[in-house]
């Protein structure tokens, strides 16, 4: 199994568009002090997205899961045409 | 095939540590002003990380493949026990 084969699965539509795919996974083997990154991490991601592009929220799929030793999340960002050129970092 | 089969696939290793990986893939139609993104986001990321723990240089594996219509970012951070406590946000 490849990570190109995960990110390729969804690329059949004959849609012109652009898309962004974040994938995130912590993996730990106690509950420790780091338990909430991965939903620290989820707003940063998206501040720093959102710093170079005007990201449309109804295109933006986020989930999210907090297991007991793997906490995962899955961006997925449809950026339509109109949206031209990158924005200069703040 | 799903996301999480991929991530548990290196999870086997009976040693106490964290781990943070983070995918990241961005597909286009059209070379566009887009095309530096995801160079531009491994950077940003990995800062966004590194406010929240010391991350050991020697421990991060970094992979990424600029392809015509996609490219992928993948980063495996494995975090030694020593790390304790998130930073503080800058």
């Amino acid at each position: 199994m490849s990570l190109f084969g995960f990110f390729k699965r969804q690329t059949s539509a004959p849609v012109a568009r652009e898309r962004l795919q974040v994938l995130l996974a912590h993996e730990r083997t106690v509950v420790g002090p780091h338990s909430d990154l991965v939903a620290i991490l989820r707003e940063e991601i998206m501040a720093v997205i959102a710093k170079h592009m005007a990201v449309p929220q109804d295109k933006v799929q986020i989930k999210m899961d907090r297991g007991a030793s793997v906490s995962t999340l899955e961006v997925d960002i449809e950026i339509p045409a109109s949206v031209v050129g990158l924005r200069p970092a703040a």
